[in-house]
């Protein structure tokens, strides 16, 4: 594994830098000389989805992937059905978009058996792949942090998601592994080893653990903060010959509230830095 | 696995209802005809533990633990040492309360490799060994939810409780099965199994995981408030022939605030009912 010491194969996701719109975050991290971003579906709201694919091409800005679909199990048929038509609207989206895939966040229902979601999730998939096959978009399904086992996700190991893309066997099924949800697995080296050997280690996305963890959901640490060890798992995921995206991808009340642009530049120093 | 239909089975953790001393605790415990108490260290300062034992026998209430141990982790070796001594002052506090078993959080130290804790668990636990064996003391190993990998231990799952416990292979050391930890967990049935079989299967708490949670530490959930499988878990426990108590161990500053006396008849009603 090389040092990190150029921005192209840093992508942001516009989440990260959530006070900006769509084309303010392209320009600022086209202007930042970064190379990729992955777009947030609300950030899509009321645009010509198309025209911002162009946009991004136009500055040079690689459209990583369209985040998120999935969120597949539901108590009821309608709410199964309703996942499944969002999951194919959302590959249309990402056609348009000119993203070459989608990262699913697979859902959960709380109190409802773990086993029965993810075979929903499953099945969910299954539904939505030939929509997938026909545009060409890739389906990276990410493992979530044990803790988002209620109601976000049923797959929260790297083991269970190789679980559900062995079920599936399908070249556009793989895993998006973000080092906040797996960093703690005993396992991982192993697991991201197979998905490297399966071809289906997809993206790989980056942030960092605080200690404390204020909030459960947006007190993400940049690169750096937490303690993370992130050199370590980079060096796990290129070992696959993984050559995609660093993504950041970092929910933080706290950097939210920053000026972005210092944001910005904190995100490139600490990429350099730690990473 | 049969219902629940008496409090004989019942142990409820002195944490759980904080604002009451250990001698409150004690009384209304006994009052209510719940048959166990864990006692967590914070709640014997300042008492002579012996006497305090004897309390607690003279009220028919049977002290299942003694909570907590661990913390073995440690940067240096001032610190190292300091978690040995900690934890042999813990024995010997257990012996002295009349508790069979110390609960052992096995701590972690933020970017220390999990790796290294882990082998720092397991050392300090066999240096600690030789004084448990000699007031007969076992030692209960819990696996700690993944979201507590940072600062609390790294003992994440049953396989890696499993792991420590093969690797000291005596018969002091055993596991705490706490459903807040590791309900999640998609290998649990047959962890709990294993666990079993190994004789190692010593503790079992039960609480709730609520959705959503508001806070990582003191947010925990009455039984039944929650998404967790109680009666499943207890199922898959019970069938490795487990007869020991079901014990109550929730911190919330949500259930704090209110009376304890209700929240005692609370506990008992959701016993009853979920578990």
């Amino acid at each position: 594994m090389s040092d990190l010491t150029d921005f192209s194969k840093l992508c942001v996701h516009t989440i990260t830098t959530k006070p900006w719109s769509v084309e303010e975050a392209m320009d600022h991290y086209a202007a930042a000389g970064i190379g990729g971003i992955t777009v947030w579906r609300q950030w899509l709201e009321g645009r010509d989805i198309e025209k911002t694919g162009q946009q991004s091409r136009e500055r040079n800005l690689e459209i990583v992937s369209l985040c998120r679909g999935g969120f597949f199990p539901a108590s009821d048929q309608f709410g199964l059905d309703a996942a499944i038509e969002d999951n194919r609207l959302a590959i249309r989206e990402a056609a348009a978009l000119g993203a070459p895939m989608i990262v699913l966040v697979c859902g959960a229902v709380p109190g409802q058996p773990l086993e029965e979601s993810r075979k929903q999730i499953a099945d969910g998939i299954a539904a939505v792949l030939p929509l997938a096959e026909e545009h060409g978009i890739k389906l990276a399904i990410e493992p979530l942090h044990p803790m988002y086992a209620d109601d976000r996700s049923a797959i929260n190991t790297m083991d269970s998601a190789n679980a559900v893309c062995d079920l599936l066997d399908h070249p556009l099924v793989g895993i998006a592994a973000d080092v906040y949800h797996i960093w703690w697995d005993p396992d991982l080296e192993a697991q991201i080893r197979l998905t490297g050997e399966k071809n289906r280690l997809f993206a790989f996305h980056l942030c960092d653990w605080m200690t404390p963890t204020t909030d459960l959901l947006n007190d993400r640490g940049l690169m750096g903060e937490g303690c993370i060890d992130l050199k370590g798992i980079r060096a796990m995921v290129e070992a696959t010959g993984f050559d995609g995206f660093n993504e950041v991808e970092v929910f933080s009340e706290r950097w939210w509230a920053r000026d972005q642009n210092e944001f910005l530049d904190e995100i490139k120093r600490a990429y350099l830095e730690h990473c």
